[in-house]
C-alpha cells in the first residue's frame, strides 16, 4: 500500500463554506444508519452506543484520549508511540526518505537495514517531524462568522481561507512546538480545529531490510495472504534528550485471536463515500472501462517493446510495473461498481436518503436538487469524455504530439497575463516545461510509433469516421501506417528543431509542415472549449457535493463518519478471514508462509529473502503469526497505524489492505474488505531473532 | 477432487450408433484447431506434430507404449506402476474403500494410516481390481455392420448393445484376467475397442491419514494453493507373487521445474466440450442461476436452522457442507460461462465449425441442421423451466409435498403395467418408496416450515400470481403464513398417516382434506404432459448432439480430442503458476505453507495436522516442493494420475483441480485451468521422515 498521496491534504483546503445544518434530524441514539459512510470515527465524536451494542465495549473518556495522544501523524502516513522515551513505531515505508537520508558513505541501508544498538548511534532524521494530536474543538461558526450572507463566492472563498489561515495562527501563537490545522468535515458541513503538538528531532533507531518491508512486491501489493515485516522505528527527541511520554500504547503480552476486537487508530487520507449513483455509474460505465482500455494497450506495447531487446525489457521494467500497479487498483475499484449486491445496496440506500430530506420543506429546499444535479452533469461530462480523451497531447505517453501541442500554444499562450495562461505556461511552470521542450532525450521512434499506434487505434474505435481529429490523423491509412508515417516526416525529432520552430514564432509554426504540428493546428481550437466547458462543469459539481454532503450531515448528524481527510480516526474492526479463492482466507499467517512463499516463488526477486533471514531460520519459531486480517475499514494514509485492544495495548502494525478492499475507495462493506497488519508477535521475534534487536524489543515491552 | 461418478461409465453406453464418417476432410497436418476440445489425447491418436511444434518433443512408439502399459484404472480413480514389483500409486480417495475394509477390530485406518512393514502384511482388498490397457483397436466397422440400413432407431440400439457385448465377448474369450471394454468416442463417431490386463489380487501397501490426504477439506478442496499428500500404494499379485512389471514408471531422481513439460497419463471421465453455444447459454442463462438461487436459499434456511441450537448445528453440518460444495462447483462453472472472453471464443469457433460443414454438400446435408435443432430445443426447454422447477414434488428438499405426490400417484401408478410406471413406483424401486413413506422418521416441522417458505418465496418470484399451483399453494398468504398453515394442518405427518391414506386408495385420497394432498392434486396432472415434453426434447436433443460430434470428426478428424469417456489418455502440460487473487499462484508449495496453513486456520479440523505430521516437523526437510500446479488438460476420473517428465518418470501424482478448473467441464483454456497434484519429493520425503516406510520409498526410486 502506497502512503497517500499529498493531493489529498490539498483537498482539505477546497471544500466551499456552509452553514452548519440548521436543522439536523438527530436520529434515534445508537441508530447508525447502515454504517454507509464507513466506520472512520472522529475522536471528538465517538460511536459510543454503536460500540456498546455490536461489541460491548464502551471506553472511557480516558481510554479515548490516551488513545489519541498515544498515535502520531507523519507526512502521508500514521504512526504510534510505544515506549516513555519517544519510541516511534511506523511501516518502513513511511520513513523510506529518512533511511535513505541518514545513510554514510558506502552504507546501503534500505538494502541491509538498520539498527541503532545505543541511543548515541540513533540518527537525526532531515526535515522530519511526528505530530501528535493534543485537542480538537469545533470552529465551524468562526468560519462563518468570517463571511458575511450574500458574499459571492470567489470573495467567499477567499475569506473563507483567511479566516481559517487566521485560527491556526492564533492557535499556533509564539509556539514552536505546535502545529493547528482546520479539517473541513463534511466537506465543509463543519470545520474543526486539530491542534498538534510537533516533535521536530526526529532520529532513526531501527529500519529493516527494503526487500523484507516489500517482501512480495508489486505482485503481492494489496493481497492478502502476506508475509511481509513492514516495520521501523524512530524516536522524537526534545532539548537533545529522548522525549518522556506521557501517554504510549503499551505492548500486548499475547497478542490479538482470531474473533477479537481490535482498533486502528491512524490518519485515512481520502475516500469518495458520498460520491452519488450517478457518480458511481459514470465512473464505472465511463471513466474505468475507458482508463483500463488505455492501460491495457499501453502495458502490451511496452510488452512488445520488451521482446525486442533485453536492454529495452529491463528499461521498461519499472514502466510496466507502475502502469500494471494502476491496471489492478482501478481493476479492484471497479471490482466494486460491478458487484450488484453492493450497487443495489448503496442505491437502496441513496433512495431512503433523498426521501427523508423531501420529507423536510427546508431540507428539500436547500439540498434536494443536489442528486438531480449532479446526475446531468455527469450525463454532460460523459458527452464530452471520448472527445476529452481524444482531442488531447501526450495521449497515450506519446511524446511528439505533445511537444507540437506546446509549440502551437506557445505564442497565444505566451501573450496572456500570467494567469490566464494554461497551467505549464505559467512562470511558475515554464523553466521546467522549456528544459522538457528543448532538452536533448532522443525520441525512441519504435516506442513513439507504437504508442501512436495504440492511441490511434483506439480512437478509430471511439471517434467517428467524420471527426475532424481522426480525420487528420489516420485519412485512409492505418492506425499503424499513419503513426510510422508521422513519425518518419517529423521534423520536431530534436530540441533544437523545437526551439527554432518556437522561437521563429506563430508564422514559423503557420509555415510547418511536421505532421505532429497539423495534426495539433486541428486539436488546439477544438480542445480549449471542451476544457473550459469540463472545468465549469467540475465546479458546478463542487457545489453540489457540498450540498450531499451538508445534507447528510442534517438528516443523520454526527452518526455517520465523513469522510477521510488525512486527519486522526478511531475504526473498530475484529480480526476474521474472509471468503477468497473459493476457500477461506486465513486470519494469521506465519514465518513459515513466508518461507513458503519465497521458495514456491523461486527464491527471486521480490520474493527473494535477505541473508538475516535466511540465517535467522532455525533460531525463530517459525509458527509465531506474521501478519493478519481484520475488518476495520482503513484507506491509503492509514500505513502505519498501530493495531490495538480493548486495553489499548499494541497488538499489530498497518500496512496495507486486501485487493478486495479495493472498491472502499467508494463503497464501504465489511463482507470482504479486510486490513492487512503485521502481528505483534512477529514484531517481537523478528527483533530478537533475526536482527539482533532484543534491547529495543524490550523497551517496548517492558514500556520503557 | 471427487472421483469420477459411475453414471460417466453408463453414459458411454448410451451412444447411438452411426456410419463412421464418409468424409473425413483432414486438415493439414500438425493444424490443432484452437485446442478447441482440450488435450486429452488417446494413445491410439497421439498428436505428435503438435508435440513436435510446440514442445520440440517427439516420442518414439516405445515411450509411448510404455507410458500407456505403465499406467492403471481404478474403479472411478487413475493409477500408476511404480516399480518392477507390481507396486501401484493412486490417492488415497482412491483406495479409501480398500484402506476401510482391510481394517481389523480396533484398528481405525482411515483415522491413523497404514504401513505394511513387509509384503507379508500387506492386506488383501476385497473386490478390488486394477485394469491395465494392453491394446486399441478401432471395431467401429464391426458396429456399423450389425446393424442393416434402415433398421428403426430402438431396435438398431438393441443390435448395436449385442454388437458391443459380442466383441467384448470375443475379445476377452476365456481367458480370466482380461477385461474388454468397446469405448464410444466422439458420441459414437467411432468405437474403440479397449483391452485391459485386470489384476484381481490386490492389497494395500501403505495409505495415509485420511486427514492427510484431504487436508483443508471442504473449504480447499478444488483449490490451490494446496498442501495435501493425498496417496496410497497397492501391490498386484499374480498366483501369489507380486507380479513382476515389464513395464512401470520409473522415479524421477530431481523432480520438476517451473516450465518443465509434463504429462498426464489418466482416465478422465466426463466432459461436455461439444456442447454447442445455445446449450451453454441456457445452462448459463436458466438452468445455473436457477440451481444457485436454489441452493442459496436452501444454505440459508440450514444456517438459519443452526442458529437455533448447537444440536441442530451439529446435525446440519453435512448438509450444509454438501450444498455448499454443489454450490461452488456450480459457481465455478458458471464462472466460464460468464466469462466473455471465454464465450466469444466459443461463439467464434462454432461460427467457423458451422461454416466448414456447410461449405460441403454431403457434410451440410447430414449434420447442417443440428445446431438450430438444439436452439430450437433449448428456447423450449427454456419455456419449460419454470413449471418443470415449482410443479414439481420434494422441491428445496421439502418432504411432506413429496409424500403427498407418492400419495396422490400411487392408485393410478401401481395399475400401469411394471413399465409404463414411474420410475419410484416400478417393482425394483418400490420397496424403498414404501420404507420412506410408511418409516417413521420424524418430520422436523420446523424445517419444513422454512424449506417450504424458501419454496414458496421463489415460486412466488418465478409464476404469476393466476398460476394454479401459485393459487393453490398461497392463495393471498404470504409464503411464510402459507407454509406455516399448511404444516400446521397437515394429517400426514406420520408413517401410519400416510399407510392409511395410500391403503383407503383413490377414495381415500379424494376426501383426504390435507392441504399438501390438495397441493399435489393440483400439480399432478399439471405435471405430467411438462414432464413428457421434457423427456422427448432430451431425447431429440441426444440425436443432435450426435450430429455434432460426428460432424466434428468428419470436419476436423482426430486432430481434435475426443470427450472424455473415462477411457486411457496422455495430457500435456506444463509446470506453470497462474494470476489469482491479484497476484501471482506460486507453481510449487512446500511443506513450510502446510505448517503455515494449519497454524494460520487455528489447527482446526479439517485443518489440523496428525500426531505423526507435528512429531515429524524438525526432522522434514521443510523446503522440499510438496503440491504442484501445471497446465495439463484434467477432469474427475483423473484423480491418481501420475504426472510424468519427457523421460517418462514419475514427477507427481494428480490429485485435484484448482477452482479456475472447473469451467473446463465445458471449455477449455490453459490461461487459469490447472492440474494440482503431490510432488515426486514430496512423496519421497514424507515415506521417509514420516511414516518410517524407507523401504517403500526404495522400492520406487531404485525401480524394485
Amino acid at each position: 500500500m502506497v502512503p497517500v498521496k499529498r493531493t489529498a491534504l490539498w483537498l482539505v483546503a477546497l471544500g466551499f463554506f456552509a452553514a452548519a445544518p440548521a436543522l439536523a434530524q438527530q436520529p434515534a441514539s445508537g441508530e447508525y444508519p447502515g454504517l454507509e459512510t464507513g466506520k472512520m470515527w472522529t475522536f471528538d465524536v465517538p460511536p459510543l452506543e454503536y460500540w456498546a451494542r455490536r461489541y460491548n465495549f464502551r471506553p472511557s473518556q480516558e481510554w479515548l484520549d490516551h488513545a489519541r495522544l498515544s498515535a502520531a501523524r507523519l507526512p502521508g502516513c500514521t504512526a504510534s508511540f510505544v515506549s516513555a522515551d519517544g519510541l516511534v513505531m511506523t511501516n518502513h515505508h513511511c520513513a523510506r526518505g529518512c533511511v535513505d537520508a541518514v545513510a554514510r558513505q558506502g552504507e546501503d541501508l534500505l538494502g541491509n537495514g538498520f539498527y541503532a544498538h545505543t541511543r548515541a548511534e540513533e540518527r537525526a532524521c532531515p526535515g522530519n517531524y511526528v505530530d501528535q494530536l493534543l485537542e480538537i474543538s469545533d470552529v465551524t461558526q468562526q468560519v462563518a462568522g468570517a463571511i458575511p450572507a450574500g458574499t459571492p463566492a470567489q470573495r467567499a472563498a477567499d475569506l473563507r481561507n483567511d479566516a481559517i489561515r487566521g485560527i491556526e495562527r492564533t492557535c499556533r501563537g509564539t509556539a514552536t512546538d505546535l502545529n493547528c490545522q482546520v479539517v473541513a468535515m463534511y466537506a465543509g458541513g463543519q470545520y474543526k480545529l486539530y491542534k498538534f503538538h510537533r516533535y521536530t528531532d526526529v532520529r532513526l533507531v531501527m529500519a529493516v531490510e527494503a526487500s523484507t518491508a516489500f517482501f512480495g512486491g508489486d505482485p503481492d501489493n494489496f493481497t492478502y495472504p502476506r508475509y511481509d515485516v513492514d516495520m521501523s522505528f524512530l524516536r522524537v527527541y526534545v532539548n537533545g534528550q529522548p522525549a518522556h511520554m506521557e501517554h504510549y500504547y503499551r505492548w500486548s503480552a499475547n497478542g490479538s485471536r482470531d474473533g477479537d476486537l481490535v482498533f486502528v487508530v491512524g490518519n485515512p487520507g481520502s475516500t469518495g463515500r458520498l460520491r452519488t449513483m450517478a457518480q458511481l455509474e459514470y465512473t464505472r460505465d465511463t471513466q474505468y472501462p475507458a482508463s483500463i482500455d488505455q492501460l491495457t494497450r499501453q502495458i502490451a506495447v511496452y510488452h512488445q517493446l520488451s521482446d525486442l531487446s533485453p536492454e529495452r525489457a529491463a528499461a521498461n521494467r519499472n514502466q510496466i510495473f507502475g502502469l500494471e500497479n494502476s491496471l489492478k487498483a482501478i481493476t479492484g475499484y471497479q471490482s466494486g461498481l460491478l458487484d450488484r449486491q453492493l450497487m443495489d445496496h448503496k442505491r437502496q440506500w441513496e433512495t431512503d436518503f433523498r426521501a427523508r430530506v423531501n420529507a423536510n420543506v427546508d431540507l428539500k429546499r436547500q439540498y434536494g436538487a443536489a442528486w438531480d444535479n449532479i446526475a446531468r452533469i455527469r450525463r454532460e461530462m460523459a458527452g464530452l469524455d471520448a472527445h476529452r480523451r481524444y482531442y488531447a497531447f501526450g495521449a497515450f505517453g506519446t511524446s511528439l504530439l505533445n511537444y507540437a501541442g506546446t509549440i502551437v500554444r506557445y505564442a497565444a499562450e505566451m501573450a496572456k497575463p500570467d494567469s490566464a495562461r494554461l497551467m505549464p505556461f505559467r512562470d511558475a511552470m515554464r523553466q521546467r516545461m522549456e528544459g522538457r521542450l528543448y532538452g536533448n532525450t532522443p525520441i525512441d521512434t519504435t516506442q513513439e510509433i507504437r504508442l501512436l499506434t495504440a492511441y490511434f487505434t483506439a480512437m478509430e474505435r471511439e471517434l467517428p469516421a467524420t471527426d475532424p481529429v481522426r480525420r487528420q490523423a489516420l485519412g485512409t491509412r492505418t492506425p499503424e501506417d499513419a503513426a510510422r508515417a508521422m513519425v518518419q516526416a517529423s521534423q520536431i525529432l530534436t530540441g533544437d528543431q523545437r526551439r527554432v520552430l518556437v522561437q521563429g514564432g506563430a508564422a514559423a509554426v503557420a509555415a510547418s509542415t511536421d505532421p505532429f504540428i497539423a495534426l495539433a493546428k486541428v486539436i488546439d481550437p477544438l480542445e480549449r472549449p471542451i476544457a473550459t466547458h469540463w472545468t465549469e462543469l467540475m465546479n458546478e459539481e463542487t457545489s453540489n457535493n457540498e450540498l450531499v454532503a451538508r445534507a447528510l450531515l442534517a438528516v443523520f448528524g454526527n452518526t455517520v463518519s465523513p469522510d477521510a481527510t488525512f486527519s486522526l480516526r478511531i475504526q473498530d474492526g475484529e480480526v476474521r478471514g474472509y471468503p477468497y479463492n473459493g476457500t477461506i482466507a486465513q486470519p494469521y499467517t506465519t514465518f513459515y508462509g513466508m518461507f513458503d512463499r519465497s521458495i514456491g516463488m523461486g527464491g527471486r526477486e521480490p520474493f527473494a529473502l535477505t541473508p538475516k533471514w535466511l540465517a535467522a531460520r532455525d533460531r525463530l519459531d517459525l509458527s509465531t503469526p506474521l501478519d493478519a486480517v481484520s475488518t476495520n475499514d482503513i484507506i491509503g494514509g492509514n500505513s502505519g497505524s498501530p493495531v490495538i485492544n480493548r486495553d489499548a495495548e499494541v497488538v499489530g502494525l498497518v500496512f496495507d489492505g486486501n485487493i478486495e478492499s479495493l472498491p472502499g475507495n467508494f463503497l464501504y462493506t465489511e463482507r470482504l474488505n479486510r486490513s492487512v497488519w503485521v502481528d505483534s508477535r512477529a514484531i517481537i521475534e523478528a527483533l530478537r531473532r533475526v536482527y539482533d534487536a532484543g534491547a529495543l524489543a524490550n523497551e517496548m515491552t517492558r514500556g520503557n
